[in-house]
């Protein structure tokens, strides 16, 4: 089972790729990335992942040497080259290359273009998840999925070495997002989300849950809220691309939500669902 | 004139070195760095910068698999391997390759080294530069020299879109650090900095302009300021490894400082002898 790598046209097992020295993402992780998941060969969610790809790049003035097309074509070539049809389908662009160091953009403004595929599957959604929280000290830029993510590597491993899953951050009481999932809670029959400002990511699996609320007339309600209400919710949901709809079991060793195992198991259903029924066709 | 790279002992002209695209740089930014300059070969406050390094490091649990002196002992053979004495120094640790794509520490948590050796000068202490602000939204470690750098990119390209040289961060009118200086005003006789909290880095240059001020007897204040006081201060300096001493004649388009003239120049003959002094014995 080989994982292959992508460089600006040169393909190879990612053990194998190498890149130069002087691209910027060495010097200042200068650079964006989106990531989604395939099944059957068919990559889920691939128009919403490139939108936000392209997004993110305009934000940062990082120029795509491709149309979403061309982008799309690329990565459904490299899904196809893979010895499995299950994968976690990685993408990202870097800001050129900087053969002497400078913060300022390079002259050349053409974007390096990466892809790496993967041999992944979708975790099982029903599986129960344990979290803790850990102050949010990210910059202020979250709506962006760059490369600079040293404040979630650190939370991820703190989780790890508290034997949990995955980290929840809040400002200052405030909850925001996890180190690489969203977060929500059912409360009062209710899906409540964090607003899609600057401090959290618009989550590609967070809009589908939010219209599978909507088929399954749950009402939405995209507000703040603190770490104690997510405490006493009825339910604690992360999601990701790779995490469609998990519930937490605990919260800082602490018992959360199972008090509303309907709803939940009505979401679980209607998101992978909709996964399965997207990459059911057969390649 | 070659620039010269080297990664885990591989050494070679920067624009033909390659590294692993499984380097935890790519995926996370995931390292630290530090840098400073060569002059007649010796590298100035060396001891310095590489106890700083090693503090990075240690702040986010990178382990370096060399001792300092083994460093050091790099540092200076890489400078010996170049056409001329001038050179910038930069140096950084990786943590180790992640084959998959994980946020996780890899299990073989040696970190990767790499060292770029530039030839340039340190500039003209007596240049004035012209600086814009920018409100900081950077994240809450800007004590640790890492590789999550592109509010700083962002930042220092504005400036020089405002055909500007650097740009102050604030957060809400309080005066942090610049995009890759340190910011100090002098104000009625005393040199005023910025305290050395996880919103700055405590430069080197920064600590050798507080020495250079205790040898003068210019009195030292470390603490906060707001971008209206430095508007109105006597002087506004800049520092960093190749910019010893530099004041601004504009922030904003505004002209500021220059009400200080002999302090200002008492400080950066200071700094600068004593850079000329550490770096003149001919090897």
């Amino acid at each position: 089972m080989k994982n292959l790598g992508y460089y600006n046209g040169i393909i190879d097992e990612i053990e194998k790729m190498t890149i130069p020295m002087c691209d910027r993402v060495c010097f200042f992780g200068d650079g964006i990335y989106d990531a989604t998941y395939s099944r059957n060969y068919n990559i889920f969610a691939l128009n919403d992942h490139v939108d936000r790809f392209f997004n993110s790049a305009k934000l940062l003035k990082i120029n795509i040497p491709h149309t979403k097309s061309q982008l799309k074509a690329l990565l459904i070539d490299m899904v196809e080259k893979m010895d499995t049809g299950e994968n976690f389908v990685y993408f990202q662009a870097t800001r050129g290359l900087s053969p002497v160091r400078n913060h300022l953009f390079p002259q050349t403004e053409k974007a390096n273009i990466w892809i790496n595929i993967f041999h992944k599957k979708i975790e099982d959604v029903y599986r129960k998840v344990n979290l803790i929280t850990v102050e949010d000290t990210r910059f202020f830029h979250c709506n962006i999925k760059t490369l600079n993510l040293i404040p979630s590597v650190m939370a991820s491993q703190k989780a790890k070495e508290m034997n949990c899953d995955e980290a929840i951050f809040h400002r200052n009481g405030r909850v925001t997002e996890c180190s690489h999932s969203n977060v929500h809670i059912i409360k009062d029959g209710k899906f409540i989300t964090p607003p899609t400002d600057n401090l959290i990511l618009a989550g590609v699996a967070r809009k589908r849950l939010i219209l599978a609320c909507n088929r399954l007339n749950i009402p939405v309600l995209e507000k703040p809220f603190t770490v104690k209400t997510l405490l006493s919710a009825d339910e604690v949901i992360i999601s990701s691309a790779g995490q469609l709809c998990l519930s937490a079991s605990t919260v800082d060793k602490t018992a959360v939500g199972n008090k509303a195992p309907q709803i939940l198991s009505a979401l679980q259903k209607e998101v992978l669902n909709e996964f399965i029924k997207e990459t059911d066709m057969l390649k």
